[in-house]
């Protein structure tokens, strides 16, 4: 059997290696994601966004354990921005997270930044599909930060909860305006704080402001839930997972789940054709002898511009 | 006179029109920079990242003051995660910074996150060289956060600051490592809380175990500096400039200037050609009356997998 019926038949150990494969952008991961993309499609995908500190882990901790208890299965993928040097940091909150790796119906795997632009979110998007070819129910991605990246990997999911804790700073209120688009539902973690009100209603007005201008770019109609918990504690957690899925519901009935599939499909194809162009390009330009080092040189020594050569390339 | 011409000629306007090209990616931005970019390449880039909370902000405005007073001339880019709907927040610390606005040796410009795939890394160079064009001595790119994006934008500095703060948790720990690649200068800012040389003797043992391993990937052999300071009452600030100057004469001594400008060069060119390309198989797909929206419909319905689909378009 090749490693994608392996994966098909729910096998744990073809997942992993070719949720490695696939990590390591190596070709041989792309003929098995064929023989699974038709197979792909009934997993609900749930991101979990926030800052560091907000509590995302203990967040995904708790959902795992509320998600089994309900009877379904659950794949994790913790998005890492850490180095090709460390190859991906262990946490205090990810050993805790891999009890539930004991679990057969619990799938955990931490995906690194290798430094390939746009690699990452095609990468996070690749093993999702292999999490839902494997049979899983959910899927919860994690991922720290709120970068560009998280915003496009965030778009892979059907729902996004945004974790945010109260007591926010300047500096957080603008990453608070750069997750709009993409938040379905906030989580208000660490409710037990002082100020979890003042944050619930700044929120609040944030989200009518922006409904007001006529809402995000992008977003569906559906109303933004926001809910508190204190993960930690596990309260709340239950209120979080309802309003995730009353948002999925919504997608479903509305037709947005499709739309969702949509946008996602054209987000991927446009990564697969830019990165398999690029290739050929590259590949192309060596071919011609001008080759990539040498034309970084002359631009850097401005004997030529990056634009002139570029098109140059484009045309032949 | 051309637009070129005028930044060229020093002209505030010229350059803050340019730079609304670029950040709107239109194509009239790229034939100014052809013309600009002969003239570029004497400025010193100088990338300041953390996460948010850090104190970044105030640091450049203190760094602006002390380059000032040495007589230099200066240029700030502001690298927002911000929503293209709220487009671009107004920061207390910014509005403090704006205060230099009036200094016309002195040019700040906020540059938002606007969804393109690699859009704001592309744009940030574009910009950092008009300011080179308009013969500004010293450019200061600031970025919030450590995703992706914000490495790739590090890559286009000279020497690249990252600012700490005494008492990091888990999370932050897993993102210091993955910027242990483009760190040049560790300035652990707010130095007069409590954990300030613990936090000093944290990172000087991760970058000695880094080093045991060979160090980070790309990292050229110049000694990580890390400084203390306080910028809040300009403390250190003195000490922070001292390392990234050390740091720049190494640079320039050793060779390692132009191996920046053809790494530089060749990250700018990948994401040109990439851009290209992609625009070009867009059109075609578009021709082919195999439209884009189309085939990400029929993606989604699972009837077709995006990577044939990838492969007949770039075949054709």
């Amino acid at each position: 059997m090749g490693l994608a019926d392996r994966v098909l038949a729910g096998e744990t150990r073809a997942a992993a290696r070719l949720m490695r494969l696939i990590d390591d952008a190596l070709p041989a991961a792309e003929a098995e994601l064929r023989v699974l993309f038709p197979k792909t499609g009934r997993a609900q995908i749930v991101g979990i966004t926030g800052n560091p500190g907000a509590g995302k882990s203990t967040l995904v901790d708790r959902l795992i354990a509320h998600l089994r208890a309900a009877g379904k299965t659950v794949g994790v993928l913790a998005v890492d921005p850490t180095s090709p040097f460390t190859g991906g940091a262990i946490l205090g909150d990810r050993i805790r997270m891999q009890d539930h790796a004991l679990d057969p119906g619990v799938f955990i795997r931490s995906l690194a930044t290798r430094g390939q632009l746009g690699g990452l979110s095609r990468a996070t998007s690749d093993c999702a599909r292999v999490l839902d070819a494997m049979g899983k129910d959910v899927i919860l991605i994690e991922t720290v930060g709120v970068g560009q990246d998280e915003v496009e990997i965030c778009r892979l999911a059907h729902t996004t909860v945004v974790v945010v804790v109260p007591g926010l700073g300047d500096d957080i209120q603008a990453i608070k305006a750069g997750i709009l688009e993409v938040a379905d539902v906030f989580a208000v973690n660490k409710a037990d704080r002082e100020g979890a009100d003042r944050t619930v209603r700044d929120l609040r007005s944030m989200l009518e402001l922006s409904q007001s201008r006529g809402g995000p770019a992008g977003k569906d109609d559906s109303e933004v839930q926001i809910v508190k918990c204190v993960a930690s504690r596990d309260e709340g957690v239950t209120d979080v997972w309802a309003a995730v899925e009353a948002h999925y519901k919504h997608l479903q009935q509305g037709g947005g789940l499709l739309e969702r599939e949509k946008l996602r499909a054209r987000t991927e194809l446009l990564e697969i054709l830019r990165e398999r162009l690029l290739r050929e390009a590259v590949a192309r330009l060596a071919q011609q002898g001008a080759r990539l080092d040498d034309l970084s040189l002359r631009i850097a020594r401005r004997e030529v511009d990056p634009y002139t050569v570029a098109e140059e390339a484009v045309r032949t």
